[in-house]
């Protein structure tokens, strides 16, 4: 088949700057971008030629720590403590979860990523085929891992081999698989050594919780009198690939740690906000150059699945917590959300909106009154959008979301089936 | 005419709870509020009775402090500090505006107001004839008042004088007009005197500045020897009621004066947060029983006017500034959008969903997934609401938008307008 041309464009381009020109995409990857000067029409023949100038095209964002069945949870148990909202709250709820009820929630959870424009997320949860299958129903680009705590046994370790090889062969390309202990304060350091044989063997990454509060620090600091993440560093975590959610206390010790390695630390500054947590030092982080990108957590502890808003909030709390107005520009939306965490997960492939880059894209609606004057449109992704503008979704060259209509499930089945499953777990 | 019903609805009650039942508004105002178990048909007539079980309706939000028309720098001049921002990109844009170039940016930003459910809104501005011919064609309800600084003279308070004049000649109950000096640091307590006196002939109240920076503050302190709000305690300020607008910085002494007297305090966390100013101590305000709402302030500093994320962040804020995750809980959203401003601008109507409650109302769509659990409601008011779920709105029971069509403007005009004028202003 030969290409389809979006033309007309406004497009963030894989430097993350703005322009104009025509997109043409081919199969799964983008064929060639145009400048807007040129019409592309002259010298080549396309399949279609869709008029796009309506559109802010851009890649999908990528939401980089989640526990994507916690939709099941939202609004259970706010304003509590973290420690309090986890054992009264989330833990006994969490024992009544079933099958369907992750796969159901997985669904509602993926509606809302599309929704506002995520077309990739990186997950941690019990559950793991429910919820493979629900990516593989929706679509959806992913990072999966089962979350292992040591009192647990080697249970889990088994589990995660058996899923790394079970989703490998049901050889959907789209989905990935990562060991996923949940914290140094829940694994110790035997356990974590297992789990990095583990992702050696398998040739895999990490995906685990570093330094969320200040607590789980001091009580590391009290045990191996040294802090977690030197802990980790000694068992060799470091030496796979580790997406650190959270960091929100690290010393500059710590901090040179995650420069020196393959990490990706992951700020979710709702929930660390929500939870009372605190604020993580990003702005040290980047001025080291420690590679960083956005996660929303699950939705029981912040409540949603919106990077804008995350992002938003990542801006305001970095100025505002060194009162310096400079930091955090509007221009790190799109290292942030797009390119580092697209160079971490999938570093061998060209990325971005160039030839060769990968159909995972989003067209956002640039006619809302928010968003004018529609000369400063890199400034209001950050600052004045909601996630809502977002009107299609493409991943692999395939549409996923067409006019805010998820194409590939019925979003109204899946919440009635939701609406069920929950009154099942949270009144009974 | 007889009463139109809105049947099954969802709904927030007088006093902040969530509700079914069925709404009869008359005219301007509601007339009835029937429990779900209820059926109003039996024993009553209406003229329509529409099916509304999909919505929760609510009384309008009313954002406390904006610079209306200033959405036509949004996005200019980001990520600069407030001292830099102000001179070197809007006053000198300010210098430029015309009363075209007002107008129509007030109607642009009204249409974001009304996107996202704010039925009333608060603002210092010039041009104030302009914003209230835009409020009049939207049938928005404003309180408007003039920006006031020392340096013009005397003339500014004629004009408000005029203003306040004009505006009540011209009928529309929906505007009110306060006196606007605009802050202690640009107003003397001579000038200040002045306002108070004019305030007091017409019988009107004061919007101003307080306490935004910490070195407005110092400043105060300096020159005169006693902190901001203790000097607009000696001119007299507190005679007429006042909306206190920041209130970042303040001592405990200024605490009780804000107390002790009719006044709003409206806490605008996204421009605090931008301009890197600083945190306001809104846990203090709570506890002290101080009357609070919340403002967006203008969008050069947000840079959107969207309620919903704003309280959102005020939550935030509160509970990680002092890691209490208990502070600023979901329940405040009622409070201070809706009771706490109409006490205060509307002490004696009857107020919310309740008969004799004005039928300022807006409809939120329920059937986002990112709004389930639908047992919470409340909750994802707070916590996970963008904004966009505001399907209808109402003010003084006429539709004012209907599924999210503006219709008493025609907001794709406004936008042509606003573009050129953006063109003209920031770019010659």
């Amino acid at each position: 088949m030969l290409p389809t041309l979006y033309k007309d464009s406004t497009y963030i381009d894989h430097y993350g700057n703005l322009k104009t020109g025509h997109i043409a995409i081919q199969d799964d990857l983008i064929q060639s971008v145009y400048p807007i000067e040129i019409d592309p029409l002259k010298d080549h023949r396309f399949e279609t030629v869709v008029p796009s100038s309506s559109y802010l095209i851009m890649p999908g964002l990528m939401n980089c720590h989640t526990h994507i069945p916690m939709v099941l949870f939202r609004g259970l148990g706010d304003d509590l403590p973290l420690s309090e909202w986890l054992h009264t709250k989330i833990f006994p709820l969490e024992d009544k979860l079933y099958n369907e009820a992750v796969y159901f929630s997985s669904l509602l959870g993926i509606a809302e990523l599309l929704h506002n424009g995520c077309t990739f997320f990186s997950d941690m949860y019990f559950f793991v085929e429910e919820i493979a299958k629900a990516c593989s129903v929706a679509g959806i680009r992913a990072n999966l891992s089962l979350g292992l705590m040591d009192p647990k046994g080697d249970s889990g370790l088994h589990q995660s081999v058996e899923l790394y090889h079970q989703l490998k062969e049901a050889g959907n390309q789209k989905i990935s698989f990562f060991m996923g202990p949940h914290a140094p304060y829940t694994c110790s350091p035997d356990y974590l050594e297992k789990v990095v044989m583990t992702a050696e063997k398998l040739d895999t990454g990490i995906h685990i919780h570093l330094n969320e509060t200040e607590s789980e620090v001091e009580n590391i600091q009290a045990e191996y009198h040294c802090r977690p993440i030197e802990l980790i560093k000694q068992v060799g975590l470091f030496k796979r690939p580790v997406v650190a959610a959270h960091c929100v206390f690290t010393s500059e010790q710590e901090q040179m740690i995650l420069r020196d390695h393959t990490v990706l630390v992951v700020h979710n500054p709702s929930s660390n906000c929500k939870l009372a947590s605190g604020i993580a030092p990003v702005n040290q982080y980047l001025k080291m150059g420690i590679r960083m990108a956005i996660g929303t957590d699950g939705a029981a502890s912040n409540n949603q699945l919106n990077l804008f808003k995350e992002i938003h909030l990542a801006s305001l709390l970095s100025k505002v917590s060194e009162k310096e107005a400079t930091f955090f520009p509007h221009k790190l939306f799109y290292p942030l959300l797009c390119q580092n965490p697209a160079s971490f997960f999938f570093p061998h492939q060209t990325y971005g909106i160039q030839p060769g880059g990968r159909a995972d894209l989003i067209f956002i609606r640039k006619d809302y009154s928010h968003l004018f004057p529609q000369e400063n449109l890199l400034s209001h992704l950050m600052y004045s959008a909601q996630g809502n503008e977002v009107e299609h979704v493409m991943i692999d060259g395939k549409w996923i979301m067409k006019d805010k209509q998820i194409l590939t499930f019925d979003e109204k089945a899946i919440q009635t089936e939701f609406t069920k499953i929950y009154r099942d777990i949270a009144k009974c």
